[in-house]
């Protein structure tokens, strides 16, 4: 009758046995494939280069021996970078988690990094009771923020605080920071576990089948696309407009597109396009017009940035209007059917907030729930300098390097950006 | 076993009785009581100049002589301005209800008045299949615009048409248009029953308790405002600020912060605020972030612009930037802020598109239908010229002239804006 | 810069003054109009003998003079029945008013009037952050439970407690209590302020406009009108059945029958009908079947009981079972098509308690607040025995025993339900 | 500027390379990995046994051949079986992506095989036009059934109407008839492309890592759940019961209650449970009870049918209601703790039919497009005799007879029953 995870809790190794980070002896091989597929018999598949890849990754879950004594752990978590569903849910579950490890010390260091130096945030206690509804909101309960006090500093209230666990909640910067915190701790030979949990609503980590919030994020942006698509369909010779999160990849664009079933042109930060010109967007624009009376644009906020530089150049402007590709685009259009006498209503959606403090759906639930839980089990199994993921079906435990060296982006050969072209009929716009 | 209106698709009356527009003479008294109330005993009323009213208004609804013979009828629908949810719900209501009473001809025009002249704009034929499930979604299914040809060119197209019942959706201007349409055919003799029904998602009609979309539009919003709270609370020194439709009256921002429970400051039109001296809102912004650390603003659009007009003059910039109050005031609170070295995180949501598309909750479905229900038993009784409405209760017919002449407006001294200052706790910014 | 209810919060009148009960001397005039409207001038009312009625009634609001001291005051909030939506939002602005009123001692009753004996039950201490996002949630914070002690023992519980305002949020036999409460505290001169607030989602109590919950419930209920929709259409000869709410009165089923546009079949409590017979119900769904191919029935729990009644003597079996008009329904309409060898395919769909939980819809929460914020000020102005409303749009008090005298219902001669009839298009059943 | 697929549209074979069906000889090599993951070095995994499979599968998309003359095409979709969340999304992109490739003949069966027979159902021309839309309500535009006319006649009213593809969308039962249709149409030597689109909500499909409706159903059963959360907690000893879908399996079940984190026990036919004894689910709920003061339990409809049937016995009642595991339950429930003189608020909700008729959301929305497209590609590139799926996170073609050899089913032992274990906090019932 005990829960599964508690059998783990039991035999507390000597201090010999920590090795305070991921040994890359001690993986298992998880075979993945490539997205790219190996031809074997069928000429049929359009990707000629494909290769297998072997990866070598330690599953997660809970271990027969845990390294920490659940009366002796301090833990705490922090939540840095921007909003992105799902926070709440991560928080709750390594709470839950660590509660049935028979963990007493929990806190939450307010406002991300941030909070280890400023005094005036105090450490808020967290427990089952705190945390058994904060899932059903938005948000973080313990607050973001961006950058925060040097790494030494940080160690430093590590320290004071005698906190040995820590799971951080961010993104590639957050990362980075997580992984100097492990190092720094090791080199002052701390035993601290440093566990991380890949928050980007963008869905661009490496190796990583989906990063959560992505899902809610593809979900909540069909409000928006369906309002765009309405005022356009409902106004004379209507375009709309959606600017969708995706600095460096436009993983949610797209695949709000193919779910929409609503846009006619996607724009992504990986795949140019121009404006002008016989190819251009706006050339297709006035050929919708022209067929189907309105069209809905839906662009994701880093596509077009080299364009937009170009003009950047010519109006010596401040970075923050002209950095905004949705503005941009919409003054295009209006300027460039103004020329050609024709009647256009341009409407204009940046529903960017709205996504991102929404709660989390009930897939990214799922995906909380169980990253959280790996978190708690990989810090117990004395893990540090690690992020948790799912990749190719599977929950994993990564050293955080592997994951942060480059952005994953939409490749323009793939599949799914096919899937996406044949969806919204849109050609090449170069 | 009939249905209650086909009682009364009977008894065509001969061509004397047609009075073709509201006679004064036959209304009914409905008495109402201002939003100012009487004292009588107690001295504990508020408002001390508070007077009765007595309206004199028709009751709308079917009516046992009905001037037109079904068969002969052709009617016609028009949606014009911008977008309002529930406009299908009228189409719809409207269009069913002519189907009960017997009529084999309904069209729309499509794109506003503006489809009255374009001739590339073809009328669509209506029935019931057609309208089915058209309140399902959001916009419009005629089609809105804005502006049109001239009024002979639309009498003109009326009488081309064979069009003898004429259905107006849209705000005062429409309104306008459609009384000078009224005009204009009891000057030809034309036995053409204009009839309204009142579009403004504002709420901005006099003498009516409210319109369509209204409703919606506050619900909606919440969405918007919970999203700024989250964003604003889960920052350090976070503020929110969501700006809302209202450009002459402020009840969605006023209802929408009553039923949010979430706003700290609600600035509307009709209420004068200064942003920045020891009671503007920039101080009192600075008290939030120190007593509760966040704060939410909701903003009607129409708020602060003599405000804006002398920014403009400084600023000598297009109207189009600097005539959003929002974006204004996120400018002001980051300045404000930055020469005090305090650092905030100010987060700016305008759903204005969001909002208006949306399909209409049940409430507003309610009173579309039975607008559409009673636009159609006016437009049979004869009458023209008239709008209908709800009015202290009641659903009524209005002439048009009594409802256009001057926009309604959120009275400052109203228990109702009372009960919004106790909800936000805002002081008085003068 | 004061918050406009504070400027009440003075002048703490001597012992003499205080009334503890409304006097019926010092009342307002509040001129309504009676739904059947008066003629005057036209022969068009359908409804012939239509009256005025004068209601002499307190306007809610603050008073200049109000009875208790704050510091004082130890107010104590209990909601008793069944769920409806609003609980929370009502229970949070009672408290949030308090505070600003500056009481300090503010508390929950658990589990309704239980919670005053069961000594296993704590009370809960109340403060602005507690309640601060209890609206966001449906429920009742405090938890509900039907019965509870003799008035006797809860007014013992009440003098031990210290309590001296009991806002009591509950139907009509929880409002008799807390009036058998006000006489029981006046005969044993205790000066507690016993304040109601009318919960019930039928919207079925005399005089007011609308209760709190009603709107959420309507707009609820469309979620599952429109899935017995969808299967009804998507079926072979498919029939869905809506059971909604309404024991004593139909207002729910006829509000979404009229908000949805997707029912053929609204039957209520208040308007008698036959299932079998040429008239009948069933009857009619055969002709819906022929010519539509698909039907949507919405049925009040409360429709057809009489009905049931007889079939109960027949089968001799316990109420719970055959107590359910919708599967009563759904049975029927299965034996009587299997006589006739029609093909049918019925779904049934009870949503009564995803509807109940919801949390309140903005409209909903606009007039929670209004009440809460009214309670406190009739409270604190030393009124008692009375309870809080909207009627004829106006927020007003009416004593207690005015209100419960008998349950409001859906008038069959009314034009709403002939609106509604209009909208479904069904015949009389019988 | 060619969409994608057109690339594929050429090059129509000669009929010698018709093979009607999948060769296993032309497949790709898609390795996949156990759940069960292999050891190599450390001991850490739980599962001892796991082991290797090679797959080889086809990869699904377009094909450089195809085998149809578009022109010459004849495209019929049937919709069998009971609702469930995306067919209309599939049944769009179907049609879509057969307008892409340039066939104009697209017809809809009606109401599943039995269309093929029932001569008063007449085929639904489908286009683009008629579709565009159809994804945003829930249901089939088509129409479902269960059962039809033997294959032969099926085959016959194929030839008849000179279908040449035809789309089968269902779940087991449907399939095996598609695979039979296939069969019969290869030894009448007629050259039909006969492809399935696996629909089961339960997501019990071997071999297939999801199939689509499911993730909506996850998502839509949370309402039903919160809601039964918020009455138990509302309640004095509150319980709430929530029936999901789930005839042999209990993904639905399990995925729900790991999303929603408010559940207390969750019960699927894969694990066996007792109601009474010492570890039987009512002593877990009176341990609740104690503890939290409330209990919320999900069942999947197919679990402890067998505690059920010895239930039946004893009873000798009907099935209908005692086939009915929720109400058993609740039944069980009260009359346990009415034993031990414990009050129980008990609160039992079957959301099925709200859950099966809910359209599609996001990430099905793109499963739905993807197979659709897939679907497509499969019958032009001459395959017939096969279904489209996505394995180990890959777009797939199989043969029918592959995967409806036996359902799939919820492993006890695999780590995600686990991690709902460690959600739930439940014991073993046993």
């Amino acid at each position: 009758r005990t829960p599964v995870t508690e059998d783990f809790a039991q035999g507390y190794p000597s201090d010999e046995e920590w090795h305070g980070y991921i040994n890359n002896n001690d993986r298992v091989l998880l075979k993945t494939i490539n997205y790219s597929s190996p031809t074997s018999a069928g000429a049929e598949c359009i990707d000629p280069d494909c290769t297998w890849v072997e990866q070598w990754v330690h599953r997660a879950g809970p271990r027969e021996k845990t390294y920490f004594k659940p009366e002796e752990v301090k833990a705490a978590i922090v939540t840095c970078g921007g909003l992105c569903p799902g926070l709440n849910d991560v928080i709750r579950q390594i709470v839950i988690t660590l509660e049935i490890y028979g963990v007493k010390q929990i806190v939450g260091i307010p406002f991300g990094y941030r909070g280890f130096s400023n005094e005036e945030l105090a450490e808020m206690p967290l427990s089952r009771k705190v945390v058994q509804n904060i899932h059903l909101s938005g948000g973080s309960l313990l607050g973001v923020s961006r950058g925060g006090p040097k790494v030494s500093d940080i160690v430093d209230s590590i320290q004071e605080r005698g906190i040995n666990m820590l799971f951080v909640l961010g993104g590639n910067g957050t990362h980075a920071g997580a992984n100097a915190i492990h190092d720094e701790c090791r080199r002052r030979r701390m035993q601290v576990a440093v566990v991380g949990v890949p928050k980007t609503i963008d869905n661009d980590i490496m190796l990583m089948d989906k990063t959560f919030g992505f899902d809610t994020a593809v979900e909540e942006a069909q409000r928006a696309i369906n309002s765009a698509y309405i005022e356009a369909h409902s106004a004379y010779h209507g375009i709309g407009i959606v600017k969708l999160m995706g600095r460096s990849s436009g993983f949610i664009a797209m695949h709000a597109s193919l779910a929409s079933g609503q846009i006619d042109i996607c724009l992504i930060p990986e795949v140019p396009f121009n404006l002008h010109g016989p190819h251009g967007v706006l050339q297709h624009l006035k050929y919708l017009l022209e067929t189907k009376g309105s069209a809905v644009v839906c662009v994701a906020e880093g596509a077009g940035q080299d364009f937009l530089e170009k003009t950047n150049a010519k109006d010596a402007s401040g970075n923050a209007v002209l950095g905004d590709i949705g503005v941009h685009i919409q003054q295009q259009i209006k300027k460039y059917f103004k020329e050609f006498g024709v009647t256009t209503d341009v409407k204009y959606i940046d529903p960017t907030y709205m996504i991102r403090a929404c709660r989390a759906n009930a897939s990214d639930g799922i995906l909380c729930t169980v990253l959280g839980q790996n978190a708690v089990h990989g810090a117990f199994a004395g893990f540090s300098g690690i992020t948790v993921g799912i990749c190719n079906t599977h929950y994993v435990y990564f050293p955080i390097p592997e994951v942060i060296a480059q952005p994953k982006v939409v490749d323009p050969n793939s599949r799914m950006w096919h899937r996406c072209l044949t969806s919204t009929g849109q050609p090449d716009f170069l």
